[in-house]
């Protein structure tokens, strides 16, 4: 069985913020030489999410605002949480999105469906913060 | 390490619904020949999930009133993803629900509690859509 | 390949409860042997939830009145699951807060970031529950 490990690095520019880093992904499993196998990607911070959806401007606009709805910011201090912290609602956001992802590889790539591509969902950001992606297989 | 493929297809006739896909993963799993290793299940389209739960009817009903309400499908024109479509909520409802399941195998059966099951969860149907089903292990 | 399974067993005293289950984790991958591969941690009953957040009560009281507002206990009838039973918002309260983590094993510990921590989620206590963890690698 191989293995093999990366982290990839995001400074998101603002608090929220979607990126596409399916072929990141797709890289990292290319230099594994992994074509069989599963490949676990996750946010290595807990207010940030990887997950699964569309490359689609719009829908990403909806999703901010959908979770802004299930789970707003302000009041900063309607949280516990935030004793010299603002981002409780980074914590909730995260959850609905999920921390993590594991995907099929099958004959070195991606196994996935046509629509299918990996972000990273930032719901705390404007600083520096990382994804780890981890294969296995043979 | 051994690993095996399979897809799933599907064509719920409502815009919504759930399936009972348990015993076609664990014939999957009986195909492959792995007896200790990971089965990863993932709805390979980005409006509809895979998730773990009770197979009880009522629940069923209560999970899609819960998800309308939280992810409403009308207005259709409240999401800007809906230029030609009408189905962002399906990206949002599969949000909640998740995209795949990853399960223990045991001596060549799937590892669960006494009430799991593994569902199929439908929120944009009434075409054919597909699950990947990936086995490793030995 | 190397696998190991061992079951965790929790009683929480009160309907809702967060458990940190990190170091049960990792002594598991301890005494599995397993230097590189991925653990998979799961519920193995349908109201409760494996994830992966912040070991902060202010948060755990957080998420504890955020989920009883999206999926409120009471009225208890106002679910369908709910005849003979009470436990319809557990099944919606696991449902965001997941069933499963999957977490990569680098030289034999859990590669995680600086804050993460596994949590077993509580939504329906007062009796034994179980939690799988199933780890596989070389």
């Amino acid at each position: 069985m191989k293995s093999h490990r990366k982290e990839l690095w995001f400074e998101v520019p603002t608090r929220r913020g979607f990126i596409n880093i399916t072929s990141d992904v797709q890289r990292t499993i290319d230099e594994s030489g992994v074509k069989e196998g599963l490949v676990l990607v996750n946010a290595m911070h807990i207010t940030a999410s990887v997950f699964i959806n569309d490359d689609e401007p719009g829908l990403h606009q909806d999703y901010d605002e959908w979770l802004e709805r299930l789970a707003p910011h302000e009041p900063v201090d309607g949280y516990r949480h935030n004793v010299g912290e603002d981002n409780a609602d980074a914590h909730m956001k995260r959850q609905i999105m999920g921390r993590e992802v594991v995907c099929a590889i099958t004959e070195g790539r991606l196994d996935f469906g046509t629509w299918e591509r990996i972000f990273y969902g930032e719901f705390d950001g404007r600083r520096k913060k990382r994804v780890l992606v981890k294969v296995i297989g043979e």
